[in-house]
């Protein structure tokens, strides 16, 4: 018998994310971070600068972006490089990992773009039965 | 001036999500689910009752599939049929949006299965050169 609360799922043989879900799921996770996605999609466009990302991606807070920033460079996915100029300045950069991502990302994200009307309607239908009931 | 913590990014118009950011933050966040995301890569595969999913997906409590298909439903990703047998038998399946989505998601899942060991070592190299510093 499988235990019911086990935090790492077991999926079957046949399933596509077989082998080791822990690793795969903390991907997910990443991806399910909508400003990690869009610096990665910002970056998509070249190196920049850690103030123009934050121009770029209005409504992000400075926190928050150096977060999202560590939390990529430590997954591999940005460089970061600091040009020893008075005051220095610091480039982020996607890896070839980093840019490998990006392309299932940008396929998800134009995805999301496009059918979000769909699944916005899907949900005022699904509350206007589910209140009538 | 922006203001510093709104919680809809408002992105440039050069940017590949511009538009309605808030929906597609909201698509983002499903798909950075991990248990939505392995019951529509279950789904791929055709209709399932209730409980063939809960066996497929191992480690998923009976409340966690219940609001995982609920989200689905809501989103009209999923539909739910209940057959009127005794017992009832209850299929979920993907819609067409469903379907459509499960394109990317699976891109980017196997793109995460792949990668999964990459990104594990570059955070193992991170953390050690941070314990280090």
């Amino acid at each position: 018998m499988k235990p019911e609360h086990t935090r790492v799922p077991v999926l079957p043989p046949n399933a596509h994310l077989d082998g080791d879900c822990r690793g795969v799921a903390s991907v997910l996770a990443r991806v399910g971070d909508k400003w990690s996605v869009f610096v990665i999609m910002q970056l998509g466009g070249g190196p920049r600068r850690f103030n123009e990302l934050k121009r770029m991606i209005g409504g992000i807070s400075q926190r928050m972006l150096t977060l999202t920033l560590r939390g990529l460079e430590r997954d591999g996915l940005v460089t970061r490089t600091v040009f020893p100029t008075i005051p220095p300045r610091v480039d982020y950069e996607l890896t070839d990992l980093g840019r490998g991502l990006s392309t299932p990302v940008k396929a998800l994200g134009a995805w999301a773009h496009e059918h979000q009307p769909e699944i916005e309607s899907a949900r005022t239908r699904f509350d206007g039965r589910n209140a009538a009931e």
